[in-house]
């Protein structure tokens, strides 16, 4: 027997805490996606998110090259994708890759928050696409510079993340065992205690 | 004549865009902050939200030391500050230094993604403060390793950024001209044509 989406979800979010915004609890990485399309309205307001996100010297280092199921784009990064994303993420519906520019435009210094900045803009595509009730699942294990040649990506832009897009499918279409098996695995986070601190290693009060 | 704090509001807020988040457009990174303390439980809300973003491996790269004005956690960050940040920085009621561990916890491998998660989670940082009315400004420009040595951080952790936190004050409490500018000033973002394609450099369909 298999979970049903809403199943799914009650495993998966956090619980919800009061006075924090509901997104940051409701999204989670799934694997499974509806052959549902995105509308073209929804995925530009996921990258109106990511345009107003800080940056350093407001360089905007962030290019998201971004293809939908069918098209040549989407086909060229599903093919960069690594052994274990091959087996779910070339079903998304969308998928994005996102490049950050690693030197600063008003002087070609090298910039070393090059993926630092393209994280955040990246986190506000995920969470805005979990305000609009979408899924997002984002990867670092592709074929770099496979995707950099089948894009022509410059040398100065480093590879970041793939993410796949879609709404959030039924655990039984990933077929495979294993993958069904991590998407209904609970989730875990360090305990505040681990990761905020007065001092080196030791917890804020607050924590 | 100076601006009030709702005026300058007015000029640095993006315009709203129905079906996105009012965060993403509400957030913006002052320098003028209010002499007010932030209360312990809506700091850890800050922290609960980030706790969950996503990381390679689901490493959790990110620690973050927090020091609220008086504190010798606060000074020492603060004193770490470049000049320019030194000019308007210290009064801010919080200083957060955020680092990222650079190697896996499972198997010591070098972890290329720590700085790219450290981003997300703090981008989850400064959303949640400006839904609960704060302003944050995250700064790159500090003494790296004066800041590491002050606090003992191991090696095998990349220094990422300090985060000033606080309500917004203000434009005439900053009192240096150059100071009051930028406060002022109007902010910009790439159009989404010069960001998001469908190949390398070619602006996607809903760009």
């Amino acid at each position: 027997m298999t979970l049903t989406v809403h199943e799914v979800n009650d495993l998966k979010q956090a619980p919800a805490v009061e006075g924090v915004l509901p997104v940051f609890h409701k999204r989670w990485s799934a694997r499974a996606f509806q052959q549902r399309s995105i509308r073209e309205a929804d995925l530009q307001k996921l990258f109106e998110a990511a345009r107003w996100a800080p940056s350093a010297f407001n360089e905007q280092p962030w290019r998201f090259i971004v293809g939908a199921a069918g098209t040549e784009t989407h086909r060229r990064i599903a093919a960069a994708l690594a052994g274990f994303n091959q087996a779910w993420a070339p079903k998304a519906p969308v998928l994005i890759l996102g490049v950050a520019k690693t030197t600063f435009s008003h002087n070609n210094a090298p910039n070393a928050y090059a993926l630092y900045d393209l994280g955040a803009a990246t986190a506000s595509i995920v969470l805005q696409a979990a305000a609009l009730g979408m899924t997002t699942h984002q990867m670092a294990g592709f074929d770099h510079e496979g995707a950099r040649e089948a894009f022509g990506i410059p040398s100065d832009y480093a590879m970041g993340v793939v993410t796949a897009l879609g709404y959030q499918g039924e655990v039984a279409s990933l077929g495979e065992q294993r993958l069904i098996a991590q998407e209904t695995s609970p989730r875990s986070r360090k305990p505040l205690g681990e990761i905020v601190f007065s001092a080196w290693n030791e917890p804020a009060a607050l924590a």
